[in-house]
């Protein structure tokens, strides 16, 4: 049994962040998808920005921040309760569904999070959606004062669970976090969720693809930074079986 | 005169990256402007995900790697010729119209360029549109192998002009740059263009606004990130009063 650890992202990995656009949709109607998108891409930014320039804010700061700027920048008005109720579907976004039985079938191994959110955001999320009852550990990079992509903050699964790199498997959805885990030296399953939109795209070619559909892509396309994950899954229902042939 | 150099971001500040979209428009056609706009985010990205991951490639590196990426997803077949003419333009960007006079009017104080860009890339790049005449320096941070916004980029500036952090005036356009700089010490004229594209989104409310140009807004709309730049101009050419003033 070479993998004594599966240690997983959070946001996108296990939880579902697009099921904020229903709530977004609900305050902001016809702007619910855009919202999502922008605020998505200026949070991922932000977090590797504030990380280089050595301003390292708490991804709940971070978070705020950028949906203060989204709200700017698509020109909707809203008021503090608009807001905060957004914000707070943060801390009960949707689990995939396959994530709370692919989890326990792998319960012969320690099983954790590492996630860029703060450590109270990812409690209140674990408790919320009763991941706390699976989960060995709920690790935040918020001790390291940087955030993934990072080295230091992937040294965290050592120091927390002393499971070694190589007898890791990290999980994540996010392409530059794969990349970042095997860069780093930790072996790697990237999830690539292939969406009804994303299938779409691979077949078309002379007719003009919606600039929202190719912003989601973006998000899902493996990206060329030099390494590749070790393997590539579909669900996280997949993994199990993965697991128990390493 | 407490100002003794004015150092100027190249791309998206004194050189029009959006200059692309026409060779791309040109290749691909109905497909320039998705394609400049992806190309750009992807571009950015890689610079600080590379930079976190502490696996520096240079630019010219990065620039190829996120057209390949983009071309990826968008589904365009192409080869190597195209390929290579859409690289090529960027080494034949457009100067913004008014950065010859306005540099030229502060030719009493030290000017330079300090870029993401390579060497190589830099080099040509200032050649090719008879910058090099006017400018004292153009430093890359090839040398640091890390980008801006680190800080160790904007260090370059003291160390190869030796003018200290106060006595510089950093100008960029590019919202994460400028709070960078400002965030390291120097101080930092923003440049504000604002376009046709984003005066009409200041003007819509109820509308849908179409996602491309929103895409394009979050590259010009001031960013969250806890610093703000000291001064703020619309363009180039407002540069020789302010400097003159300082």
């Amino acid at each position: 049994m070479t993998i004594k650890a599966v240690v997983f992202d959070a946001y996108g990995t296990l939880y579902d962040i697009q099921s904020v656009a229903a709530i977004t949709e609900e305050t902001f109607p016809g702007y619910g998808e855009i919202v999502t998108q922008i605020w998505r891409i200026k949070q991922l930014e932000y977090t590797w920005l504030r990380s280089l320039m050595r301003r390292y804010e708490d991804m709940s700061v971070i978070t705020r921040d950028s949906l203060v700027y989204t709200l700017n920048v698509v020109g909707l008005k809203h008021d503090n309760a608009d807001f905060e109720r957004i914000m707070d579907k943060y801390l009960h976004l949707d689990l995939y569904p396959d994530a709370m039985a692919a989890l326990t079938a792998m319960k012969d191994r320690k099983l954790a999070i590492l996630s860029n959110g703060s450590t109270e955001m990812l409690n209140a999320l674990v408790h919320n959606s009763g991941l706390d009852r699976v989960l060995d550990a709920t690790i935040s990079i918020d001790s390291r004062k940087i955030f993934k992509p990072a080295p230091d903050a992937y040294t965290l699964i050592e120091s927390r669970l002393g499971v070694a790199p190589a007898e890791v498997l990290f999980v994540s959805s996010n392409p530059w976090d794969a990349c970042g885990a095997k860069a780093f030296g930790l072996n790697v399953a990237w999830i690539e969720r292939v969406t009804p939109d994303a299938m779409a795209l691979a077949c078309v070619n002379s007719d003009l693809i919606a600039p929202l559909t190719l912003y989601k892509a973006i998000r899902t396309q493996m990206d060329e930074l030099g390494v590749a994950p070790d393997h590539r899954v579909h669900a996280l229902s997949e993994l199990p079986r993965l697991v128990a042939a390493l």
